[in-house]
């Protein structure tokens, strides 16, 4: 099978992720990526092999300095691929989409960007049908990512009538050091937030209000949610069966001593995909609870990761390479090691 | 008048603060307050000029050596007083209960206790009337006293249907330096958290369903609250005008850029009461979001000194010094310096 | 006695405390403070009765929005007072200087600054004598004040052959969320630091090389030092003893418990002088050592307070308003509630 | 060549990576690891196959209960091996030496443990001969390593007259929860600190002052470091080149803007060793500097993996496994995929 091309626009977190993760599809080849500067990253792509090109008025003769080989520049790199991610800072993506229409090209854009900077806003559980051979699609924010696959699960098994989350999110990423607080707790003055609005973007008639306070860790971000259910479950332990069924959700068990976000991240580093990443929606079964209709729990959202393995599938549902979210999902996930569905319970 | 005479027995973070509270009242006299061990803070019981005595098996040598007069022991100063605030650490509280009965002292319990180990539970805007002539009340803890504070608001005007808070929590307070996390986010697993059940302890009947996370900060708790309210208030400007006509209540407006607790805190110092206090809960003009009957709205909690001005009132229910809650407010605030209801709107 | 009338240019972190320490000094008078837009510090300004005046291009209507009122600019602020202190953000001093030098006026500038902003850069114990009756200092910064201090306590008894000290600095002041780091060690790519020629702005000679780190706190700097004396103390105690005995030091001792820079904090609570300030150098009893010429000793600093009173001197310096640094430093202390030297030994 | 049957009695921080790094070399075979209660952790033993014995009255009920099959106790994997290595928690490697004594087995100790743990305390670039036929040895600390991987750099090329270090340590690990502090500075008030006589245990002769704070961080400590050489270098390029091409010493170039330990720590995960490890001592081309034979340097390192090769290098010199560390260095490091010397200049 030939593999379509593929070009990655900007290799900061989540654009060195998307490279990797598509150099490791079956059905997708990796042509290249691109950077304004040269930096630490810069040794990554070249340590991989990866063709870097230079993006965004970028000066060659300083990657030249850097002993940082480059192959050309974003215009090179359009002009050999059949399909481009764009990883480029929030608001850039939107000046982006101006080059990539000139060329014809179609794209993925990450959810950093308004919903109107793509035909359709796209998430694999959610509407993946709805997206086949868009001409452009947009991923959803992490967070956003994370409330889709969940109301992805809750929505079909026992209908969701309302939901309430309230988002504490990290302040930065770990390696994003000029941004705090240091030490305090900052309230999201937009009530509800924007994120609900954002998940509706994949289900139009999901009824859901957020709420959110950003807090000094850089690790995960933590949704505390109740949803109100239309039908009731059996009981919590057929919920947390349904989730641990379902790819791209993982589940903690009490004797595993998973406190937090930090012992999430030391899974994952145990785990050792990619950069520690934990792509999957994270829960806990003592973190869930159901009292009739009414069930509540956590997850944790790694912001870094989540959205990676969407933007593969993104580009499948593009360029029809997969009939139908669950075939792309079980291809993306068994190239990136992830396991085919939630664990077993033990 | 004579003034009540009263003992502190424990002078950390709460008893510190309850000391001062209770010299500065015009119908209270500090007889004492104890320590177990000398450290700085003997130096300050020292300045303030209050007799220090030596509780829970302390070594009065200690003291001697670090140059701390010490008045007595425990037991001497129970002999002196009308009623002791107990402010020893959580469960410690339990174990003085019996001491204190053996001498027929009445008694200010801490929240850090379980509800029965007093006579009632206490919050003085929300049940002082059924706790006057008690032998023994607990002030209940600081989340459950802005819960309850806030209950006591919106109850009486627009009835409570349901109430949903997630409690974002400081994991330490300043000065305890041996607590995490240091980057991470620890879900409390118990749903719903206990914070509701404590508010019952108040308004038995309220239908309230709690959630909390902890977080790597010092200052404050925040809770994010949505409350399903019996009858629509006008507008959400009407709900404020509420809240900051209320005492122990203190809206920030929009200009005052404070965008969240470390600005708070900073406003805490500027104004200058006790220990940069904020006893009030803290309410933002842009924190509030009106839907017909849904109310959204964030609060910031002083984890160290909102139940300081309700162990004050505490005394005065125990002993019929007021003949109601808002008579004893009036009196506990304008002697600690704070507004006599939340600060006019600009 | 004529009080001369002082004007502070910037009213946060350094101007409010300046402004509240001019307030309290008998020569002194405090006409008016500046802000360039309206926040929650506004609200200080107003209740303590300073009159506010609008600098840099503030906009009055919208302090008439916020209910703060305005008695002028700063244009009409500057045209009343005997000499202006300027504590407007680091370089904006700078571009101030050719307003203050157009009126004539003596000025104080802050060490934000370069040090060719003034005649002369300013220690209260290093070199007041040498700054009587320059038209314009420069206070220098808190991590070199403290450095100066100690200096000027270490040279004149033992001469200080070489001093190395690495300064571990806080990342950001309590109410600055937007810098980082959150979680990670900076180092600072200049060695040695700046701090060593800016203490030689105060003493020339004196041999010195800093280096510094950045950590995620908020509350204080620590230096870690190490000075080879030219002469040995008896022992450490007589270098204590010392410290002890010179005013805007502060030891504490090991019975106190006083863990590291959040118990400082604690204590400066309990103390309870301006916002919870520690202006003393604060030195540990087991945080020094002696072998021989070579004294260890760390020293924590407060970066919000320690210039404060540096601040009044460097006005009594200009003005000529005390014949010399101990007198001012004694005024200046007695005003502001600090110990007349360092608190006994116990 | 028959492999030397390798124990790792303890699977937790260290003991997890000596695992995967003796899985690694070409002359060793992993036995066993050992648990107490099973976590997270067991399920990467698991999953990597490794048989997991129970270890320290650990209840084999509770593995069952979680899934995690276990091949014996600590005494059934002893009886199986030529050598152990201890990574159990500081202190307990002391108690758990009378049970490799009894069955006569040589043991490698981590530097939680003290000196007399061992026959000798181990570096491997520091005194691979020295310890060549040891029946037990203690690799140092952390620190310690970090401080004699430099010391055995700069001492043969220039000799050490004198070093002085200040130690910026982190407070916990990623993973530990429970500590602190969140928001200061704690000065470890031993003057010098122990880490300068734990060098001397290494270099007998070194003369060393070290000093340290703890600050609130998890990723790496950073050593400032001052040595003052006995000869001079020609220049600073000449000791980075130095550094460059000895192996377990990272230096990374300005344009890589590698800030500080986040970023350190996100080039490793870039690079993808172990769990996302940084075995080297990191250092950087700006954050040195020469005056004459006074050196200047930063060095970050990681807690969690510097130890990690040198435990491997401690059972090739017990067992004879190499003839030199030199040797032994090489076949580590291209077992754990690091580069054969520091990365080339570019």
């Amino acid at each position: 099978m030939p593999r379509v091309r593929v070009a990655v626009n900007g290799f900061g977190t989540i654009g060195k992720r998307v490279a990797d993760a598509v150099a490791k599809q079956p059905d997708m080849e990796l042509v290249g990526v691109t950077k304004t500067r040269p930096n630490f990253e810069g040794t990554r792509a070249m340590e991989k092999g990866y063709p870097l090109f230079v993006a965004g008025g970028g000066d060659r003769a300083a990657f030249a300095a850097a002993g940082l080989p480059v192959a050309g520049t974003l215009d090179d790199l359009l002009g050999q691929v059949d399909v481009v991610v764009d990883a480029a800072p929030d608001k850039v993506g939107k000046e982006n989409a101006a080059i990539y229409r000139a060329k014809g090209l179609p794209v993925v854009f990450q959810g950093g960007e308004k919903a109107d900077v793509a035909e359709a806003s796209f998430s694999a559980l959610g509407n993946f049908a709805n997206c086949l051979g868009k001409r452009s699609l947009r991923v959803v924010s992490c967070n956003t990512t994370g409330l889709a696959r969940a109301a992805a699960v809750l929505g079909p098994h026992w209908g969701i009538g309302h939901w309430e989350a309230t988002l504490v999110r990290r302040a930065g990423d770990p390696a994003e050091t000029a941004r705090g607080p240091i030490n305090g707790i900052l309230p999201t003055f937009q009530l509800p937030s924007h994120h609900g609005p954002d998940v509706r973007t994949i289900f139009p008639d999901l009824s859901i209000a957020t709420t959110a306070v950003v807090v000094p860790t850089t690790l995960m971000h933590v949704h505390v949610n109740h949803v109100r259910l239309q039908r009731a479950p059996r009981d919590a332990d057929e919920v947390l069966s349904v989730f641990r069924s379902t790819p791209r959700f993982h589940v903690f068990a009490p004797w595993e001593h998973v406190d937090g976000t930090p012992q999430v991240m030391e899974y994952a580093r145990d785990r050792g995909i990619g950069f520690n990443d934990m792509m999957e929606n994270v829960l806990w079964e003592n973190g869930i609870r159901l009292d009739d209709r009414d069930l509540y729990f956590f997850q944790a959202i790694h912001q870094e990761s989540i959205v990676v393995p969407e933007n593969v599938d993104a580009i499948r549902a593009i360029l029809r390479l997969a009939p139908d979210g669950a075939t792309s999902i079980a291809t993306t996930d068994r190239a990136l090691g992830l396991a085919p569905t939630g664990r077993p319970s033990r």
